[in-house]
């Protein structure tokens, strides 16, 4: 059974560790001639920053932190029992930017990739070496970055001056926390990246895709901008089920809704899935937003929030059940 | 008064905060004519290694964090109050190698330089801003790399099958702890090396120049191996006094007797004084070694064991004390 999901960083991580956990404890979650499942996630780099000279990827790496035990749970970002004394001395040599904060941990993972990167290594490759050290391989997980290309998201605000500026993504979402009104989202190299190895493949021969619910517009709305991937996603046989990421209008965490006023977009859950329109199939919202019923798309409500582990995995566990059930329903049609 | 020092790491870098010391305490210790003391540092790059993709500077940093406040006494290099983390989760990647020691604070500077160094800011630019979060300026000292010019010594070593190979001296000295016989040492880039701006200018300029008891092969050595900076010594009218690393012929610390070994020079306070034969004009030896007078050479006979600030303040001060001596010499010859 091949799973494959396109995810941002903190939900996305959380529900496919959900999804994990379901799996483990139910062992009648897949059908008994589907074989084990293999989780191939393809995650985001839009967000991915060089600060102080070392390559950072906060979406994949909270996803290899969450899914390989390390995270701090209470951020839902960073290492567990972190330290910060590298970042204490950079601020004491008055480095720049003193607005992301790096733990120690974190910026060994960040040195490891950057020396490797350096050395001409592909990020595909890199995240295959840290997810070797995250132990996601021995849980069935391949986890492989949209592209091997480059790619950042900046985001036009006002400059204050009746013109406009672009700001990095992080800057924007870390420093400002979304308060500064986004006019646009700029992702430099989008355009020019190619889908890195493995990720067209992962699409076009699943079983199942899911879509966590991540930022629809700066997390899963990048993955769709690497030309092929929406096509591949449009073409795959595989239901393609996914979960809003708002409840009530408003993202559970993050600001999905300033990212979705940016674009023009309504921050309503049925909004969202008509973003996902040309590919979506099944669609998870939560029991106090209203959505009207679209043809061709099975939705199903329940409650969305992912307060535990256990709730992740039975939500990760009801879409699951809707792709699969979908699934069946195209077998025998 | 313009003092200027050639310097490796932690013996150069107690001796000079001992004549800093020696200056604070007594303010007697320059002639009244001669204004406040400006000590110039010209330290030694050989050492350097890029580690983990980041450039590491071990002598340099030795001497910004014991003139600076921050070095860890008990080691005499690295900063003290130090944590591990980023070590330790490098280790957990596989990251090699795992024989340098770095600890966080310490490792901030290395991403801080490698930032710095890869945005085309010159070594020695680099260094004078690590200098400023080190109070140095405050402390009339200005400290400048030797060379600008990447410069790494290699030492040429058995390779077990009757031939040899090349292992950075780091790995020799710190990995092995020098128990390798060394044939001999290979500096890749000091031909090609020019010395950092400034350098040329403190030899030359200088009222006064001291050789601390620096390592005199891989320390002392490799700055005298900087084209132009040997024959700025022999031409300075500055007299050049210098004290032995060795006491009762050995090292007080670290490997100087396997360097000379490796130089075919007998590891005697004597044989170091004809490393230096064409500018030395004093040399303090320890009053255990002996050592024949030589026409030319003021020698000086004390205790040379820095076991304290204290004392390390006394022999700088005497060594200080030699040079204000020779130069009244001359100014009145």
């Amino acid at each position: 059974m091949r799973i494959t999901a396109l995810a941002g960083g903190v939900g996305g991580a959380r529900f496919l560790r959900g999804l994990l956990r379901h799996l483990a404890v139910n062992p009648s979650a897949l059908p008994d001639d589907d074989g084990e499942a293999q989780l191939t996630i393809i995650g985001n780099t839009g967000d991915d920053i060089t600060l102080f000279g070392l390559r950072v990827c906060p979406d994949l790496d909270t996803l290899l932190y969450t899914l390989g035990g390390g995270i701090d749970e209470r951020q839902g970002w960073g290492r567990a029992d972190e330290t910060h004394s590298v970042a204490g001395e950079l601020a004491a040599l008055g480095a720049q930017p003193q607005w992301f904060g790096l733990g120690d941990k974190d910026i060994a993972t960040h040195v490891h990739r950057s020396q490797l990167l350096g050395q001409g290594v592909p990020l595909s490759e890199v995240v295959a070496r840290l997810a070797a050290r995250w132990g996601l391989p021995e849980q069935g997980v391949t986890l492989l970055p949209m592209t091997d290309t480059p790619v950042e998201t900046h985001v036009v605000v006002d400059d204050g001056e009746g013109g406009e500026r672009a700001i990095h993504f992080q800057e924007w979402w870390v420093r400002h926390r979304a308060a500064l009104p986004a006019r646009r989202f700029v992702v430099a190299g989008l355009d020019r990246a190619t889908p890195a190895p493995g990720v067209l493949d992962a699409v076009r021969g699943a079983d199942v895709v899911l879509l966590p619910p991540s930022n629809p517009v700066v997390s899963i709305g990048i993955v769709l901008g690497v030309p092929g991937v929406r096509d591949a996603l449009r073409g795959t046989r595989a239901p393609v089920v996914g979960v809003s990421p708002l409840v009530g209008g408003r993202p559970v965490r993050g600001h999905a809704d300033e990212c979705l006023r940016a674009i023009g977009v309504d921050s309503t859950s049925e909004a969202v899935a008509g973003l996902y329109s040309d590919f979506l199939d099944g669609w998870l919202v939560d029991e106090v937003d209203p959505m009207r019923d679209r043809p061709g798309l099975r939705l199903e409500r329940r409650p969305l929030l992912m307060s535990s582990v256990d709730a992740a995995a039975d939500l990760a566990g009801a879409a699951l059940e809707v792709a699969l059930d979908l699934r069946r329903h195209r077998a025998t049609a």
